[in-house]
């Protein structure tokens, strides 16, 4: 059972700088999650052609799929499809349909500034949904989506489904114990279980426990496995709940 | 004048599959602006000291200064101190301060995997501050915090004003027009004006304006002639407001 996993390359000045707080990353670290994918990497980076260009050919090699957010509009600090292009190698061409559909939409008014949103790297795929007027542009495994929110949650709900993979199990077991007391022997549990993913996350605030244990798999045997494994070490006295 | 960089990494599976939110990179954001860092780079990576140690190698190598979030803690899935101990091919060790003060801390219940909280990379700094019990801990220009949010914030307000540069200038216009009907005159200007980060922001859900355009610079003069070259190629019944 190999999981397929995912990375998200956010490419905006204004996450950066704080001009704009990032809603699209985090819509889709739950989405993915929902859908069975792991998410391996999360990357911000400046609107700069050649880190847009060294992104995406780096995460299209080892990941998946790969979701870029923002870049995509007509002004200069739009170059999303040019640094892509460059990451494959591919020339930027004006793809006929979206040309197309530029000059019905436009009508006599439509220009140059217009017509190089139908600009694409060559090789690229048109994705059409049933709830969206643009298709979603594909390159390779790289998904390209709008920065403005709104557009991003639309655009990605139309082709969730194909990404869709096995679910994870999950269980968070809630203890009154420190970390350090158990910290050896969680770790024989980890090294013993590898089919089950095993966090530890002690809370400094809370009154009701101090570590908050999770445990994870696609495997619902590998879990229960690895769930009972904790329960033992976990002294039943410091037993808080688990979920 | 040459403009500090920065760049944030998480290391976090909790971050990636969401059961936890990121507040530390938010919090960098508008803390590195405020100082007048220029952050140039968010990665959020998973637990796994491989990861950790390549990224650490990069992002040390091309920014200023590196802050790291997580993974500091006794448990297995804590890998940050090995990661970027094997980013610069330091070995490990316990160091002498360090396990002083965890001995002092610990009396007699001290135990192993306390003591290995004193364990750090060969040639690591120790960063004290007035508001903090235990030292920050530095390697070269990374910076290593953790992920609990109250006690990440914490440590970096001791060590902030180390990090104190030149303050950006900023202004921001809002206009009517469409970005499309602004984009090539935008491009002139934003040519024209190197020294002056311009950005535009469409939005499709205002009722106030469409397009918001930001300028920004380390230099008052050059965000002064890059603001007055917008308010020319703007059409002046469009021109909303400028902030």
């Amino acid at each position: 059972m190999s999981i397929p996993t995912a990375a998200i390359l956010v490419i905006g000045d204004e996450i950066l700088s704080g001009k704009t707080e990032d809603q699209n990353a985090r819509l889709l670290i739950g989405e993915l999650r929902e859908l069975g994918v792991s998410l391996q990497r999360i990357l911000v980076i400046p609107d700069d052609i050649d880190e847009v260009a060294a992104a995406a050919r780096e995460l299209s090699q080892k990941f998946d799929h790969v979701f870029t957010s923002g870049g995509v509009g007509p002004t200069h600090d739009d170059v999303t499809i040019k640094g892509i292009a460059m990451a494959f190698d591919a020339p930027i061409m004006r793809h006929p349909e979206l040309e197309r559909r530029v000059r019905n939409f436009m009508g006599e008014k439509v220009d140059e500034s217009h017509l190089r949103m139908a600009d694409v790297p060559e090789g690229s795929t048109l994705i059409e949904g049933p709830e969206i007027r643009w298709p979603i542009l594909a390159c390779r495994n790289v998904y390209i989506l709008p920065g403005v929110p709104e557009h991003f949650r639309r655009k990605f709900l139309a082709i969730r489904e194909r990404f869709r993979a096995e679910p994870y199990f999950t269980r968070i077991i809630y203890t009154l114990q420190d970390e350090f007391d158990i910290a050896e022997d969680l770790r024989s549990v980890a090294d013993a279980h590898p089919l089950a993913s095993i966090g530890s996350y002690p809370s400094f605030s809370s009154t009701e426990y101090k570590v908050k244990l999770t445990i994870e798999s696609k495997n619902g045997e590998a879990l229960e496995a690895a769930a009972a494994a904790i329960m033992e070490i976990l002294s039943e006295e410091s037993f808080v709940r688990s979920e």
